[in-house]
């Protein structure tokens, strides 16, 4: 019996180069896994102008995990591959937790003057489900001056708590246990009404926990201004898209961003990619950083119960990064090579 | 007959203490200008239940722009003030153009290391009057597990190609010429096609005028990274929100960050107000910077077309703050005494 099923979908330019790395590092830190490689992205969409096959997702559905490389290629239309791949991916297998650590490593250095490895580390935990994602929207007298775009938000008191909930966990096993809510109640005030006493309810269960609440505008700003203050985050998926991009950018880049877009209750599988693109630029060259995959396939091993692993590879990534000489030359798969031999 | 009639907003906080600088260097630089001043608020809101009664709103109508501090405390709930005094304004006013300038001034540090002053100079024209600002939501089942909240945003071909046009208008008249569209078009794909077609229609007209597009996650990242490759950006209301502040954190905090919520036809009056909010902690002990109140009063005086005033202005306040001693104590009134006398 494997130890693990894992679907592997490298997709796109860079992706595939960086999956395969972190798959040997899986394969190091944990043999007998069992992998089944599937090709999704912008090369299926332009040979048979599919994005998800049913039949591909009912495979996916029977996986324990999903390892991601990149999704994207210019020469596909917006949202084709987003709405059709990713975030159906996120809604059909109920992803609801978007999780998001950003640390600034030993060897990265933040654009940040003055700020030191170890001062920042938080985890953004982003609602995957629900909000402006849903893609509840519409146009009506297209290409005429009436023409009129609409987008909805759609917030559950179900889908609010439950991530709410989840961030409250996170925060309780952490050493600072603090929870930021992040929202804009002051305009959004339906939603974030909604969202306000979900997370009111949610911290009066959890006194040793304390809590703040920044709007996404004061929340971005102090994302650049003093980014030390976060520790747990807890926001919509529109505004944790946008959080977490800042929260690479001062922790030195999405070249360490990893996440997982998480099923909880493993009914379904969840899915761990890092935050970059597929990087068409520097694709088939061998050179693409694969830190952010490795560390998201430590994320997976953390969803699948296998801590002692997780901690593992992370440390292994952490310890290559801080061994890098800066400027110098980065092969792919070197680094998966080092990391793997340091598990 | 005067040469402007302004309505002065005080408002909460340190917004009274601010505008009275603001006051001080208008009359300096242009004598004659007619003020009249509203106490609209908390204080208002607390006292009478009432944020902007119509009888006044119909006053400030007869103005020829509006001087605003800051409007809020935390006594007043969320969006009370928010949506029944600065929005109603914006939206009542049709303020379509909110106009935001970032620059990295001499004399400020900016938070990221090796960002020189003058490296930074963008503006970013946000939509305000559409998007997800219109209020338009509602809940459903509150307060029992079935509730539901929405927020929706709206986007005509109207509201958006107008602020796209003012955006390469003032692109033309600046040195590098360049506009960037931020929006998420993968993601909310109708309001996305939208902006994408009304932005490459006036593009079109504009071929002096070099264009690119960013999504708001890549955008915000960009802000930390390379701030400096910002020129114009046009965005929605809530993008503009939130990118605003990322610039305001990167020149160095929102000190220095003017704004201006304009109706370019001067059909209606235009705000100009600082970017910062009421301070409550610090309100009334004449410490607060007066330098966004100026530049907006700048930005005010630029609006009413004249142009040398707002110039001085500006120039001042650029040598009085890059005079100070950093870390000395700053006084609200000396600042303004200085940039009154130096215009
Ligand atoms: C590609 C896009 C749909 C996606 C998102 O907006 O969630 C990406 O930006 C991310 O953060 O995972
Ligand atoms: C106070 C609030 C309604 C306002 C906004 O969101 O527009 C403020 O943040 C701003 O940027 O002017």
């Amino acid at each position: 019996m494997s130890v693990a099923r894992i679907a592997v979908v490298g997709g796109d330019g860079i992706g595939t180069e960086v999956t395969a790395q972190a798959r040997k590092v899986i394969d190091a830190v944990l043999p007998g896994v069992d992998y089944n490689d599937y090709d999704l992205g912008a090369r299926l969409y332009h040979r048979t102008g599919e994005v998800l096959p049913q039949a591909v997702q009912d495979e996916l559905a029977g996986h324990d995990a999903i390892l991601l490389g990149a999704i994207g290629d210019p020469s596909v239309p917006p949202g084709v591959l987003e709405r059709g791949l990713l975030l159906k991916l996120r809604f059909d297998f109920d992803q609801y937790v978007n999780l998001r650590p950003s640390k600034l490593w030993p060897g990265t250095t933040s654009p940040l003057a003055g700020v030191k490895p170890g001062e920042i580390d938080m985890v953004v935990v982003r609602e995957g489900t629900e909000g402006l994602y849903v893609g509840a929207g519409g146009v009506l007298h297209k290409n005429t001056p009436a023409e009129i775009a609409t987008e909805e938000s759609l917030n559950t008191r179900h889908g609010v708590e439950r991530v709410i909930r989840d961030a409250f966990a996170r925060a309780q096993r952490r050493d600072r246990r603090h929870v930021t809510l992040v929202h804009k109640t002051n305009v959004l005030t339906h939603a974030g009404n909604l969202w306000s006493r979900a997370f009111a309810a949610v911290a009066s269960e959890h006194p040793e926990v304390t809590t703040e609440y920044q709007h996404i505008d004061a929340a971005s700003m102090f994302m650049v201004s003093n980014p030390q203050r976060f520790d747990v985050v807890v926001t919509d998926n529109l505004f944790g898209d946008i959080l977490t991009d800042i929260a690479a950018a001062v922790t030195g880049g999405i070249g360490m961003a990893a996440s997982g877009s998480v099923n909880p209750e493993r009914i379904y599988p969840s899915t761990f990619e890092p935050v970059h693109g597929s990087a068409p630029d520097i694709a088939g060259k061998g050179i693409a950083d694969p830190a952010a995959a490795i560390l998201s396939a430590a994320l997976l091993l953390e969803h699948l119960g296998k801590l002692d692993e997780a901690r593992r590879v992370t440390e292994a990534v952490a310890v290559e990064v801080a061994s890098r000489t800066p400027g110098a030359p980065l092969r792919t798969a070197e680094v998966g090579d080092r990391v793997a031999a340091a598990v």
